[in-house]
C-alpha cells in the first residue's frame, strides 16, 4: 500500500490507509492505547489496541495501516492540523526501534551544550526543525530577487591560496605539497564573476579561526553574498540590500507563521525606507543619549550596535538601520574611500534588534589605485595577480554585501545563540563532539608548522 | 538617466537611453566607428562619431546615452537579439579603462592550463559564460524538484572531525589546538536530517585530495546531495533520481537554448526509463560485446563506464544508465547488503554518456548493524557516537544520492575536461594561480604533522 503523509489523511475520511513516522508520545488506556506519530508533515493520533504496541516506545520508527475515521466533535483537537481526524490501526510494523530517550524530546529543558551534544536527536524537536525551516525560507527568498534582479549564482571555493583580505584569522590547510587557506569570505571570487556575469551572487560558507567566544561567532558560518557592477552610485547598493531584506522578512512573514508562533517570535517590519546614518552620527547619538563617549573609536562595539538599534526603533519606528562610512583604516583594501572624505569609506552594516546581519560597500574598480592599495595595506601585489586581472582590462564601479545566514535566523526568531542557528555549529570547542574529548595536536608540529609559515609570507 | 539594459533597447525605438557595459569590438570607419556593447542582457551595436571614442579599446566599460533607432531592412542583423537597432551614440561616458588584450578574447583558442590562468578575463567569453549558465540552471532544477517532493534543504559542514568514510584521501586542517579535515562527503549529516526532517538536500563542496591529474576530478567539486527516509524499496532511491534528472535535463532543454546552441550540444532524451543493470550483468555484457574480461572486478573501470553507455544507446536508444549492486567490499560501511545476496550492495551509479554523474543507494539504518560494520571497515565507533544517536533512537530505512555538478555540465556540453565546468578549479597543480609559482612547504613541517597524525589515528 501506498504511504499517506499524516496532513494528507484529513482527506481521506473512512479510507484504508498506510502512513509512517516516529512515536512522538505514547500514551495507554488499558487495552487502548494512543499514539501521536509524527512524519514531516505534521502530527496524526493514532488508535490502536495494546496487543498491536506492545514494547513500542518513543522515537520507534512505524508504519500503521488502518481506517481514518473522523473524531466525535468534543474530541477534536484543534491544536492539530489532523486534529478532525485519527487512525484506527489495523497493522503496525515497526520500522525501527529506539533506546530510551536519554532527556524529555519534547520540553527539551537543555543546556546549549548538551543540546549540541545531542544534536542529531534533538533535531527531531518541533522548536528546533522550526529554526531551520525559517533558514531555508531565507536562504529561498534570498535568491528569488537577486535571480529576479537578474544575479547569477555561482559556486565560489573555500580552498584559497593564501590569507588574502587580511583582518580574520584564517584556517591552514595542507594542500598537497603546498600550504593553502579555508576561504574567509567570496569577496574576491564574486567581484571576479561581476567582471563577466556583471550581477552575481553566492550561497557559500565562509571560515574564521576566532580565538574567542562569543554568542555571536562561529568558525564555519553561511554567507549569502552579493555583487554587481555598473552601480551609478554606492546607494544603489542600499537600495538592493534593502529589497533583499524586505523579500527575506516578507517571506517568513507569509510562509513561517507556525514556525513564528512556536518562537512566539515576530518579524521586524520594514514599512518605511530603513534609516541610514553615518558611523560618526551614531556614535554622537549615543553620546548624546547614555554620555558614553566612543566618539573617536574606530568602530562600534556591540553595545553601540544595540543602543543605535534602540534609538532607531525610538525615533523612526524601525527595527533595522544602515550605519554607513566606516573608517578608511579598519575596513580591507579594496573599500572605496568617499571621495568627499578619504578617511572614511563607501561601506556599511545593516543592523538588526541590535546586531549586524549584513556588510557590504562599493569597492575600488580602478586597476592602480586597487594595486596602490594593496601595497598600503602591506599585501604583496603578486598574491592578487590572478584577481587584479579583472581590474587590469576593464572593471565598472562596483560593490555588493554579505548577510550572515545564522544572524539573520538567531535575531529574527530571538534566539540567545547563533550556535542555536547553525544546524551542525563549528566554534574553538566544538566539531560535532566537543574537543575537549579529544587529543590535541603535538606542540612540536604546531611549531614546525608557523615557522614555515612565517618563511613563506 | 537610469540605464536601460541592451536587450530592452528594441522596446525603445526613438527614444533616449543610457546604456553601459563593455566594448566586446570596435571597428572605425574613419569618422564613424561602430562598437558592439556587451552587457548582461547581451549585445547592442553603437554607431558613435570617431571624436566620441577616441583612444577607446576593446573590454573599455562604458556607459553611453544616445537614441535608439531602427536599422534600415538591409542591415538588420538576424544574430543578435536586438539586431533590429542600433543606438547613436550622443555621450560616451569612460567608466574604466583596459590594457591591451593578452589574446583574442572572442575566438579564444588557449591550451587548457592557459585559459585557467587567465579566468578572470576569459569568463568574458560567451562560450565560457554559456558553461555556468547551465551549471546555474542544474542547482536550480535540483533544488526545485526536491522542494516539491518535500525535502528541506540545509547546509551541512564542511570541516569535520575525523575522515570518517574512509577512502578517498582528505585534507588535514590547523583546527585550533586540534587536527580536522575538510569533509569528503555530505553523508553523514544528511542523514543525520533524515532523522529530523525525513528528506533533506544540499547543495555543498566536497574534497577530495586526488593525488593524480585526471579529465573527470577536481580537489574541490559541487555535490548536489540528497537523501531521504521511510523509502519502502532501495528502487524508490531509483525513481526518485530518475524524476530529478528528468527535471535537470528538461529545465536545461526549456531554458538554456542559447547555451546548447553556442556549444552544439543536444540534451540527453529520457523518454523512457533509464535502464538499470546490475554490475555483473554489466561486466558480462561488455565481455560478449569486447572480448575484455573484467567480470571478476571488483569496480567498473572508465573504459567500461563508456561501453555499457554504447550498449545502452545502441539496445535501449538512451544515453543515460543506472548500474547497480556493487560490491559491499567496495562501498563504504553504511551501504545496505542486498539481502539476496549480501556480497553485494543495494548501491547504484547513473552513468552519463560514458561518466558517472550519480552516485547513491539504501544505507543500513539498523544500530546494530551499522555499529557492526563500523567495525568490520576498521573504524573507532568512538568517532562516530555524533552519528550514531540517529540511529539509536529509531532510524526507518533510508538512502539517497549525490549528482556531481560539474560531471553533470561536462556530460551535457560534451567538455573534454572537468576543469572546464569549475569556474575556480582546485587540483594537484592549480589553485587560481599554478602551485608551481609557489613556494612548496617545508619538508620539516611536513614530516612533524604527519607524525603527530600517525599517533592519534
Amino acid at each position: 500500500m501506498e504511504r499517506t503523509l499524516n496532513r494528507e489523511t484529513i482527506k481521506c475520511l473512512g479510507e484504508k490507509v498506510k502512513v509512517c513516522g516516529w512515536v512522538q508520545t505514547i500514551r495507554s488506556h488499558g487495552k487502548i492505547v494512543f499514539i501521536d506519530l509524527r512524519d514531516r508533515s505534521g502530527i496524526l493520533q493514532v488508535v490502536c489496541s495494546s496487543n498491536l504496541v506492545e514494547g513500542i516506545k518513543e522515537e520507534y520508527a512505524l508504519a500503521i495501516e488502518g481506517t481514518v475515521q473522523e473524531r466525535p466533535k468534543e474530541m477534536i483537537n484543534p491544536k492539530l492540523e489532523t486534529g478532525i481526524a485519527e487512525l484506527k490501526a489495523e497493522k503496525v510494523e515497526v520500522l525501527a526501534e529506539a533506546l530510551a530517550l536519554p532527556f524529555d524530546l519534547k520540553k527539551l529543558n537543555l543546556s546549549l551544550p548538551k543540546l549540541l551534544d545531542f544534536r542529531p536527536l534533538t533535531l527531531r524537536n518541533e522548536k528546533i526543525q522550526a529554526i531551520f525551516k525559517i533558514q531555508e525560507q531565507v536562504m529561498e527568498s534570498f535568491r528569488n530577487t537577486l535571480k529576479n534582479l537578474g544575479f547569477t549564482e555561482f559556486q565560489s571555493p573555500m580552498i584559497v591560496p593564501s590569507n588574502a583580505e587580511g583582518g580574520a584569522q584564517v584556517f591552514h590547510i595542507d594542500y598537497y605539497d603546498y600550504d593553502a587557506y579555508l576561504a574567509q569570505s567570496p569577496q574576491l571570487y564574486k567581484q571576479i564573476m561581476v567582471g563577466g556575469f556583471e550581477r552575481a551572487f553566492t550561497i557559500t560558507h565562509v571560515f574564521r579561526a576566532e580565538p574567542s567566544v562569543t554568542t555571536r561567532h562561529i568558525s564555519e558560518y553561511t554567507s549569502l553574498d552579493a555583487e554587481m557592477g555598473f552601480i551609478s552610485s554606492w546607494e544603489d547598493l542600499l537600495d538592493v540590500c534593502e529589497i533583499i531584506t524586505r523579500d527575506i522578512l516578507s517571506g517568513i512573514q507569509k510562509n513561517c507563521q507556525k514556525e513564528l508562533k512556536i518562537f512566539d517570535a515576530t518579524v521586524p517590519q520594514v514599512d518605511k525606507n530603513i534609516p541610514r546614518l553615518k558611523m560618526r552620527e551614531v556614535q554622537k547619538i549615543i553620546f548624546d543619549r547614555t554620555g558614553k563617549d566612543n566618539r573617536n573609536e574606530p568602530d562600534l562595539e556591540p553595545e553601540d550596535e544595540k543602543e543605535i538599534c534602540k534609538f532607531a526603533k525610538e525615533k523612526h519606528g524601525s527595527e533595522l538601520v544602515f550605519v554607513t562610512h566606516y573608517p578608511t583604516k579598519k575596513r580591507p583594501f579594496y573599500t572605496y574611500p568617499d571621495p568627499e572624505d578619504p578617511e572614511y569609506t563607501l561601506s556599511f552594516d545593516l543592523l538588526c534588534r541590535g546586531l549586524e546581519i549584513v556588510t557590504g560597500g562599493q569597492r575600488i574598480h580602478e586597476y592602480k589605485k586597487l594595486l596602490e592599495n594593496i601595497k598600503k595595506w602591506k599585501n604583496n601585489p603578486k598574491d592578487f595577480s590572478f584577481y587584479l586581472q579583472t581590474f587590469k582590462y576593464g572593471m565598472p564601479p562596483e560593490g555588493g554585501f554579505a548577510f550572515g545566514l545564522e544572524r539573520i535566523v538567531k535575531q529574527i526568531l530571538g534566539l540567545e545563540n547563533i550556535r542555536e542557528a547553525c544546524v551542525f555549529p563549528r566554534d574553538m570547542e566544538r566539531i560535532d563532539q566537543r574537543l575537549s574529548l579529544l587529543q590535541p595536536r603535538t606542540k612540536t608540529s604546531t611549531l614546525a608548522k608557523d615557522k614555515s609559515k612565517k618563511k613563506k609570507s
